[in-house]
């Protein structure tokens, strides 16, 4: 047995959904499985990307290989520019995923310097003390793979995010083989996804929504607005197919939705029927029943392409009665507010809904059930097992899962969270030191602009209750107040209240410049402080809010 | 036939859910139906509570005749306070329902003044030209009522929030035969409830609930937790007794149900079994396997007893393995993840958690499903239809509904939404001229602090990307400025960062002003806004943020 030490340290992704990032080290060696992003919690205010801190892989940044990216989804890509411009490490992924991958590294201006190499399923690369191989699995997009990785210690195996899905769009099948195979000769370690744990029984195939579009296409008489997520190309795939047997005119409108097509046809993985596009500008002047618009913005996003059709303010496309409005996707938690004021827009102007539940589906998920994720574990049927890819909640109940393996094999399963890791060596596994990991906040999307938790912090503070800022001019060599003090205040209370309010304030300040000794005024800070706490009080007291209260004082 | 005119004036509730109030005016005499409020939208900052604007009732204070309550729901009564503070006119309710809006009435120490006026479902009251008849409905509250109110120019009928329960827990039905009655006699207007118009066939019964109940009290082998809405009655009721029927003791835990449960209990509407309660502080030293804790909190409220329980940060309750929590209750749209923050920190705690679907259901709707809202159409066949209680979406399913009547008596549906009114008189129905309405939103749930659109709109700016204030002393005579100019920046750039930044900012600020010829200075206002501009072109480059900018200028 070798003496080295294997440590499994999630970075993100692992007690919440969203910035997978996962680091497998090996002694000296690191290799990072997926760099996500998520967006942003309400409460994160002015923050428009958070990424997982990155600190340990910089902090180790000689023992880092390579990043290996899964698949083309953002919880798993959208934080690469972010690693990348700390760590210029080569990146492995298939075509698809580095062509998705691309596109953010040029947004970021990286592209150039950065080191990408293309692999396809069932490539092994080796890295150091890693043989990486890579397995072809079915998710909600293309070109996914998941990991087997050879160790000193054994097999470590991560399923990225996974469906079974026995009937791909594109007929290229989930390698059950690859699975079997390593399953039959022993993994030290699974890593599987638990998204969908709390659903019984299989997910249904991404083909079970197509009896769902073949009615759509059938029935319906005016334009077809259907919008989807971008990066599903075997929905839109489908689209595509039924829209040409229905002889409708398919227009691609929104920019994550040509950048993506774009990329998957480019590689030969979309197939667009002849003479089928539509350009935008050429929808209103085409006859309704022969258009389909394909359109970005599934969850609401108020700048999408979607949402603008809502509000009539789109330049191509404008929604009249009659048409059908048809959104082929699920509500991402926290967008139920956006996505219902999206389709009331589309309600007002007599359009037809499409969402929601339904059978056939019009939606089907890309994370596997209960028994799909039971199907995995008996064909690994690992040593040591680790839910991944979910909250606690998914990860206790995908533990409690993994229980019947209990005496077939399985000798422990282990919750780790963000901030802890394990570690497996020759005495076994078992939870490692904690590591320091995190959140970046991130501004406008731009690489440099952190917005660290104090300036959240100030924002709520500020969105809550506003500011007051009273401002005094003091003479320098007499200590006297100059002028009078005056006071600054936004959201706070309305302009109609504060004249009075404020008037108050000035007497208080004045006051309580003029109750303080000589051994106070030699301090400003002193009197700073005496003023914000005094205020605090009366401003309290008369409002019942508490606003950021800052006294400037200005020395002339 | 009379020459009156009656209006139908929506002043919430109408194309959006919740605060539902609506003026019915005959002539020169108005009544209210409820008075709601409802919870802000996460974008409205520091914003607590949002009730209906009054104004129109207020301008017409003088015919305003009552304000009619329809049962015990926040989004039906939470703004009779804020109504009643403008305008003390009679209210009137059943006793279960005035007994919640007394609490309310009290909080705001309002309710000495109060006129409540107790009915009971059969009732009728005569308020000007208007006779109302009070009929009791099922719904997921007790002591519900619909509205048949007869006007001069006929009946309009209200459903007010129902399903059509036929095993409902109280065995006091819903009083179908007045529906019919009213329906054979011939009714003017319907306005009936649209909540769940999208879900085809039935609701299930609130006894469908018991069997799951059943489950769980018999299988659980710790402390049960259980948490359910507080005006949920029925609910209530069944816990109790099944608590009863497998011998454990509740407790019942936080300040609404403790409220609601009492106000219940003193009116002889739920019973509770002898020995049966249990005081919270004796929760922990009972054996866990004779315990049932109802806690209140199930939307993830922050301060909420459930929510302290999660965090173990609850005086007399704290979770252990094994022990189970059920919440038995929806999802409120918008509150997704403090929810799913909550049932997190019970996992980690190593609670078995229960709840959402499931068979059988773990909780079920107060709203009836389609087929309610046509049995309801089918028996009232009015003349004329008007949705409400739903968003734009689900008023215009409901009119769809409603279309087959057509032919049957049905003249004519109208989808009314806030700010609009229909206008029945002698020559049909119409929609009316546009009423001022709109939404108040008031902070700290007291009833004068009303925060405008402008302080909303301000916090929005400041929560974004917080503000830059740069402060200076010109010498009143001279015209000059006095020591340096100060920059006070609060959540706009890390403290790192801002200074060099704002050193810049400091020197373009003094630039400005030296540039400034005679004529600019002689006016501070244009001085203000060139540095507003100069520094906000400069800052917006730098940093790609846009911070509030308020340039403040100190005589001395």
């Amino acid at each position: 047995m070798p003496t080295g030490k294997l440590q499994v340290i999630p970075l993100g992704g692992v007690g919440e959904f969203g910035m997978n990032s996962m680091a497998l080290r090996y002694n000296d060696d690191i290799i990072v499985i997926d760099a996500g992003m998520m967006f942003p919690d309400t409460e994160l205010l002015g923050v428009d990307v958070v990424t997982p801190d990155f600190g340990y892989l910089k902090e180790h940044r000689e023992k880092v290989r390579a990043l290996i990216l899964t698949h083309a989804h953002e919880d798993h890509i959208g934080g690469t520019p972010y690693l990348l411009s700390q760590l210029n490490i080569p990146v492995y992924g298939t075509a698809f995923t580095l062509g998705m991958a691309e596109r953010r590294l040029e947004e970021h201006r990286l592209l150039d310097q950065a080191d990408l190499r293309e692999v396809a399923p069932g490539d092994k690369v080796e890295l150091g003390p890693f043989s990486v191989h890579f397995i072809h699995v079915t998710h909600s997009t293309i070109s996914c793979v998941a990991l087997a990785i050879t160790t000193p210690l054994g097999v470590v195996m991560h399923t990225a995010d996974f469906k079974i899905d026995q009937t791909p769009v594109d007929d290229l099948h989930f390698d059950l083989h690859a699975f079997a195979e390593y399953g039959k000769r022993g993994v030290l370690l699974l890593m599987s996804d638990s998204t969908n744990v709390e659903r019984p029984g299989y997910s249904e195939s991404e083909r079970a929504v197509r009896p769902r579009l073949e009615q759509i296409f059938a029935s319906a008489t005016r334009k077809l607005i259907f919008s989807t997520f971008s990066s599903s190309i075997p929905r839109i795939q489908q689209v595509l197919d039924v829209a040409a047997k229905y002889d409708r005119k398919v227009a691609l409108i929104g920019r994550s939705l040509l950048a993506t097509t774009e990329i998957a046809h480019d590689l030969g993985l979309l197939r667009i029927p002849d003479n089928l596009l539509l350009r935008p500008q050429d929808v209103m002047e085409t006859a309704p029943h022969r258009v389909c618009c394909l359109v970005s913005g599934t969850q609401g996003e108020p700048m999408s392409s979607l949402s603008r059709v809502a509000v009539d303010n789109h330049k191509n496309v404008s929604v009249k009665p009659g048409d059908t409005v048809v959104l082929s996707a699920r509500v991402i938690p926290g967008n139920e507010k956006p996505i219902g004021r999206m389709l009331n827009h589309f309600a007002r102007r007599g359009a037809d809904l499409i969402y929601g539940g339904g059978t056939p589906p019009i939606h089907v998920s890309g994370h596997g059930h209960r028994d799909e994720l039971n199907l995995i574990l008996n064909l690994v049927r690992p040593k040591y097992f680790m839910p991944v890819h979910g909250e606690y909640l998914q990860l206790m109940r995908h533990a409690r899962l993994a229980k019947h393996l209990e005496g077939q094999g399985l000798e422990s399963t282990f919750i780790i969270e963000n901030g802890e890791s394990l570690v497996i060596d020759a005495h076994g596994a078992r939870k490692g030191e904690k590591i320091n990991t995190g959140r970046v906040c991130i501004d406008s999307g731009s690489l440099g602009d952190v917005v660290e938790d104090l300036i959240i912090r100030d924002r709520r503070h500020l969105a809550q209750d506003g500011f007051v800022i009273p401002v005094l001019a003091i003479d320098r060599a007499t200590g006297q107040l100059q002028g009078s003090p005056e006071i600054i205040s936004r959201g706070f209370v309305s302009l109609g209240d504060s004249g009075q309010l404020l008037g108050f304030a000035k007497q208080l300040v004045m006051k309580t410049l003029d109750e303080s000794n000589a051994e106070e005024r030699s301090d400003w800070g002193v009197i700073q402080e005496k003023i914000r706490v005094d205020l605090k009080r009366f401003l309290n007291k008369e409002t019942q809010r508490r606003p950021m209260i800052l006294p400037v004082i200005l020395e002339v």
